[in-house]
């Protein structure tokens, strides 16, 4: 088996055919990988700080040629790629400064307390240790802050852990470009060999989550694929942590007075159809009062908003079969999109909307359950605050919830609280697209949204998904490694 | 199915049988619980701290009454039974402080940081919500602190979760008990129906954490059993956290230097008897320089040590076969302990000491591995440094690693650096029984440990494993409800 690049807007195969990694390539790097985590876990801050931030440095040096390689193979558009990739090094700098700083070990609070001044107890300190090698499989929508080089690797090699990371098929070339600059300047700043390692190909990807050498897994992308590797890997003999994001339906609820906001239905379709709709975050639900009436308004402005590009066949064909799912429900119309000439030879899409009513959803939930990859969104509405509230009861996990309102509204607060219970993050008055890199931040949310809905790959928590505590019981300096020291 | 308690000192049932739940009982006390996570949810911090202050000083007031019962349904003895009540009370207690002083939140210090401050961000704010109700499984070994009322039920209520807590058949009666005492006084502080339900027999177990209406689950016991109800939690369609916490072997390294400490060879033996043995932390292994020449002094004094009651049948019946799977390793002799007549009609068993070489051990490294809960110990006599830390390359993962030495001798740093790679907590010139409940503890490890070597029931953090943070995106206080106020 072998991947190569394929250009979105026509279809067609283009540059190297890249061979997946065989045994031997797969071993090796692992072993690798095994073989720098002692090492690595012990290489001072200092250093660690330094070589994320040349990583960084080296991806502002190369972001022509990245960003060229990137566009080519994910049609998501240079000026979107150029602020990814800036968005990726500024994850790189904050966990080179989380690291730097001692804050790791800050994270959490207790971490630092001393209980020696309690009578009778013995003097305890804990101290964070990495956990070894993690696996890492990034997302086909964002090439660069959520793959190769993301949040999970960069927070991973924070945190004193060896990557392995699973080269993405839809952007081949540059997961190679991406690797590659990343062992180079690894080996530049004195990292051992294996420190980072790239394999590619489906079966090493399935190996990996299972391989006895690595010790936690991250995953961005399909509820799908992640769920069968979350299976595989607490079906081992000794399970290890599956940090998995898998996005959501997102549902945007609005008010009477939410739906009256200036800029409603365009803020709407700004979000849903934002590189073509393929965020984890993109609104797939809108719930909004029948009386507002704004289903002319959607129709007329949706046909101002031109096709994008699908990142690659499987999210076509997948978008295809979740549209045909979504309006062979009861109660689903077709108000734009559908219908539409699709042109064959690319993975162009323009955007689509279904409507229900806040009945027919009530009669079947699996309409808000389902997360349809792509720029569609279904608008529920509702005839009055009991049936939205009823609507709110039904979700699923979500990374975010929305609502539109005022605040002199009840109904405002009854829904906040309802998403609460939910979701990971609730924005009012905004649009759930666009997760700023925050530490007030948190992009996760109940199954099926994520795999463990309070550690992400965003912010600066993230690291302690590769940290274990050790609690050092009277143990004197001088036989502590200097890692161990307080 | 029905349970009864059974005095270990003969062998013989007393007391009431206790029906298991029937389904009708099993589907209200979920139902229940599903009912009152919303308000409990909301409960001020004020109450939940009252509530678990309340069930303190319940269990103070009730003191000699559980503590009898307990002393004849586990044959651990009085005044280790009166100080296990008091660590729980002093559990109680310590989540009571954190829920009102507000220090939950500030347990993930980046929990309270703002990000207006940064241009062109939306302001945003994380708070911890409950993740809803938690299924409790407690341990034989502390029928006070890790049971019914124990570390996990008492981070679970603190942090606005209700608890189904599954009565553990080893001891019925407390069981049922402390479940009464809990929910009386938890009905007089005004805290929802349902906020806390008991649940009895192996049935309810299982269904218990494949439940949809349950969203954790915590456990203490053995590995077999553990890994049983792991397997089903993620085996759901929607799987939730399993926090385990199995036990280990806990090796106890000792250097020239340590093994001629004063009271080494006492401290040993103290410690691998305590409670017959029955500590999850108890040294399963002890590895010393042969030059040290102890095991005739280790033979002399456990001839001192009177038989301990084990649990129950159940352990009686798995110690004698993990004693026998021990002894028939190649290299593994009897020191001290087999072949004395066992007290058939009571659970008494005295200590077993068995020995073997570094080189055996090296050659099968499965000596290591094998935890065996009782009064039982392995004696691993090293020839030289090289043997002593090859063998400590060669464990799994444990709650506690020991190591006893001289700052002055290399060998010391050397094993702690290595046991940091396999234990939750590491211990100088001291033994690994004896858990304190500090902010600076940690009772966890990599697998088989633990399931999650982050998080466990013991210390302040515990009840993080309970709640998940949002992040509340540009939301004003008008719309929030009291509990996600900052």
């Amino acid at each position: 088996m072998s991947s190569q690049s394929v250009d979105p807007s026509t279809g067609r195969p283009f540059g190297p055919v890249l061979p997946d990694s065989d045994s031997t390539e797969y071993s090796e790097v692992v072993a690798a990988a095994g073989r720098a985590a002692r090492p690595w876990s012990v290489a001072p801050a200092g250093v660690r700080a330094a070589a994320l931030r040349a990583i960084a440095d080296g991806l502002v040096a190369s972001r022509e040629r990245l960003v060229s390689v990137a566009a080519l193979e994910t049609g998501l558009g240079k000026s979107r790629l150029v602020a990814e990739l800036e968005r990726t090094c500024l994850q790189l700098r904050m966990f080179a400064d989380i690291v730097n700083d001692g804050s790791v070990a800050a994270l959490l609070v207790e971490v630092d307390k001393d209980t020696s001044v309690h009578t009778g107890l013995p003097q305890l300190r804990k101290v964070l240790v990495p956990i070894g090698p993690v696996a890492v499989f990034g997302a086909s929508n964002f090439p660069f802050a959520f793959s190769v080089i993301g949040g999970d690797t960069a927070s991973a090699l924070a945190a004193g852990c060896p990557v392995v990371a699973k080269a993405h098929p839809a952007h081949p070339q540059l997961s190679e470009a991406i690797g590659s600059l990343v062992e180079r300047i690894l080996a530049g700043v004195g990292a051992p060999d294996g420190t980072f390692g790239l394999v590619r190909g489906f079966d090493a990807g399935i190996r990996l989550v299972a391989d006895p050498g690595i010790r936690a897994a991250a995953f961005t992308g399909s509820g799908i694929g992640g769920r069968a590797l979350y299976d595989l890997a607490v079906a081992r003999p000794d399970p290890i942590p599956f940090y998995g994001e898998f996005g959501s339906v997102n549902p945007v609820f609005a008010t009477e007075g939410g739906a009256k906001r200036d800029g409603f239905v365009s803020g709407f379709l700004d979000s849903m159809t934002l590189a073509a709709g393929q965020f984890c975050t993109k609104p797939g639900v809108l719930v909004v009062p029948r009386s507002a009436g704004l289903i002319p308004q959607i129709r007329e402005q949706v046909s101002g908003y031109a096709p994008g590009l699908l990142l690659h066949a499987g999210i076509a064909s997948q978008f295809r079969s979740g549209l045909d799912h979504l309006t062979a429900k009861p109660g689903v119309e077709v108000i734009a999109g559908v219908g539409a000439p699709m042109e064959q030879a690319s993975f162009a899409q323009g955007p689509v909307i279904l409507r229900a009513d806040a009945t027919k959803v009530l009669a079947d939930p699996s309409i808000l359950e389902a997360e349809c990859f792509g720029p569609v969104s279904v608008v529920v509405e509702y005839e009055n605050d009991h049936e939205a509230i009823a609507v709110s009861e039904q979700l699923s996990g979500c990374l975010v919830g929305t609502v539109h309102g005022d605040v002199s509204e009840p109904l405002s607060a009854i829904l906040i609280e309802r998403l609460a219970w939910v979701s990971g993050r609730i924005v009012w008055n905004g649009w759930p697209t666009g997760v700023a890199v925050a530490a007030g931040q948190h992009h996760g949310g109940p199954w099926p949204a994520t795999t463990n809905s309070l550690f992400t790959s965003v912010g600066p928590a993230a690291i302690l998904r590769f940290l274990r505590p050790v609690a050092l019981q009277d143990v004197p300096q001088e036989v502590l490694p200097a890692h161990l020291r307080g």
